[in-house]
């Protein structure tokens, strides 16, 4: 699998007259390498060349037991890993750069001048992972399972006189109780009321719920390396017109959304379908963002559902579709499902209920 | 506080020449601003100019309400946020990068041409943030009194028969029931036995604890914002000769460490006291990495306890010290502190026993 996944890296870099690349993101290495290196502020990188010596730079603190397949090189904390990795570059053409590398290395590489010039290679890899294995999709199932199953367990904790921090801190027990080995995969979101209107609100100690608040969950656990990643709105106590009113027309865009899902159609595509049904109800205004994100190895990978993003959709890209309406001041409402591209269509992964609920 | 920061920034500026630069990591955004945002991925910087123009360039999807003393310019996501942000740069003089800043907003920065040349000016925000202020200094002994009295709590915990996942994942429940309000600083390390020689071990799930075996436990909690992160190595059951030969010496180097700190000397000397009393003992090769970082907002900051830093201790710093043998296969210990930097020596943050202990 893991040959496979270079090999398919160097098939695409020699299409696009590429030699050599460096790949910095610790996601992406564990994908090229099936190992987890999680490097903190020091230097790890793994160096692609099209010849076939492969280079993983990587402080000895770091130790690696097994044959991952590429050449193992390792530094100390007084070395100068930056200057090491340049002795392997080929100076005189280009140098392709992983999208995450920051400045720190990146400006010491081009003054040692390890690159005839200096691109962005990430789309390369990009691209790839993308396409889930069949390895990779039953393992989103599996961590979008125990999604579905913790959003129950939220749904039932949540009431009037909890506070969103008291709520949102639940969540590390719960997944653990029903199996994520992986912690979350971003900063649970749990607001209230007119919290609920931000879309990137922070949980806060001081907002608590009370009776006729939305209650806007997002969250996601890690499991076996994979992210999920779902919302729901609950209200407490029976909604006011107003609120059923902004409710359906997100569910409704969310379903026109994954309708539009299959093969040749364009992220940008499914974008519209959800973004036309809210405009055409008169809140297209209040829809502040894209309508969703892929989702794999990280909780955000290269594919966004925006209106600027044209790359047709394949049998095997999974992403999030989570369209909302937010009402500053008064309510806001978010419905998101991860959905699988298939053949003829997709798969949505996640299986929690989407109907108006209150309790 | 915030003003007097920024002032010292564009002051450190003029001396070295650079009449503008970009801050781009939250912690150093938080530090000049007081406003935690947590882009992910989506560009947030804060272009600050000698001129006294400073502008924050954020997505709209984090509303600003707050008055933060820079000029607020929102993007939305189909914009193109690093053009906009090479409208405001003077492309005939040096621009100055934050070192985290990634290469997918650095190259096309760079082939805008906003700026004559590319420099790391981290460094210039980094020396002022080295040097912690009251308030930061109160907030930093606050987060490692609950690490203390969370330490406490974990090795009760431990013990045979329980994996190192079981312990680590007790954690996030502690801290909360402690009072820390940010999570952790860090993945807690839990490491048993011969797991505990390799000094960035990841709690597995089948390392299974037994009578006998030495008990590492690295950790940290964010409270305020601010980190704790501290070391302390327990065994089950009485120590051998052997563990308890090498559990003192760790101890001998932490103290020798701790004794070294002053205004005036360097960090290497620091790191030289620690290492030496490992090296006559006969283990500094198993001494395998630095002897500490500094930490505040961000858990490692700039200022490592590393042999070649030469730069001079000043009061108000605050760094850890975390010397550790690590025998491969046997036994591993380490003990680390955090330690603030006085007038005349040092205040040792952190007062949990670290006398050779067994249970």
């Amino acid at each position: 699998m893991i040959e496979k996944r270079i090999r398919r890296v160097l098939d695409a870099m020699t299409q696009q007259g590429l030699t050599q690349m460096l790949v910095a993101d610790p996601g992406a290495i564990y994908y090229l390498t099936g190992k987890h290196i999680a490097p903190g502020e020091r230097m790890l990188a793994l160096y692609l060349s099209a010849g076939g010596s492969h280079k993983l730079i990587v402080n000895k603190l770091f130790p690696i037991e097994e044959d991952l397949g590429v050449d193992l090189v390792f530094y100390s904390d007084t070395d100068e890993p930056v200057k090491l990795l340049a002795q392997f570059i080929d100076h005189n053409a280009p140098m392709g750069i992983d999208k995450t590398w920051p400045a720190r290395f990146l400006i010491p590489l081009m003054e040692l001048g390890a690159g005839s010039r200096f691109v962005n290679s990430s789309p390369i890899l990009d691209e790839i992972r993308m396409i889930k294995d069949a390895e990779e999709i039953e393992a989103m199932r599996a961590a979008s399972r125990i999604n579905d199953a913790t959003m129950g367990r939220m749904q039932e904790l949540v009431k009037p006189g909890m506070s969103e921090t008291e709520v949102g801190d639940a969540l590390a027990k719960i997944y653990l109780e029903l199996g994520a080995n992986g912690g979350y995969s971003f900063d649970p979101i749990v607001a209230y009321g007119a919290n609920a209107a931000d879309p990137h609100h922070s949980n806060a100690e001081d907002a608590i719920a009370k009776e006729g608040d939305g209650v806007i969950i997002d969250m996601g656990c890690i499991h076996n390396s994979y992210c999920s990643d779902m919302t729901r709105t609950l209200f407490l106590g029976e909604p006011t017109e107003h609120q059923k009113e902004i409710y359906n027309i997100v569910l409704g865009a969310n379903l026109a959304g994954i309708a539009a899902v299959k093969p040749g159609v364009r992220f940008c595509d499914v974008d519209k379908a959800c973004r036309d049904y809210i405009t055409e109800r008169g809140y297209g205004e209040q829809f502040l963002h894209r309508t969703g994100h892929s989702i794999g190895l990280e909780c955000h990978e290269a594919g966004d559902v925006s209106s600027i993003n044209t790359t047709v959709l394949k049998p095997g890209m999974i992403f999030s579709i989570e369209p909302g309406v937010y009402l500053a001041g008064d309510v806001g409402v978010r419905i998101e499902d991860l959905v699988l591209v298939t053949e003829d269509g997709c798969e949505v992964l996640n299986h929690f209920p989407k109907e108006l609920k209150f309790k």
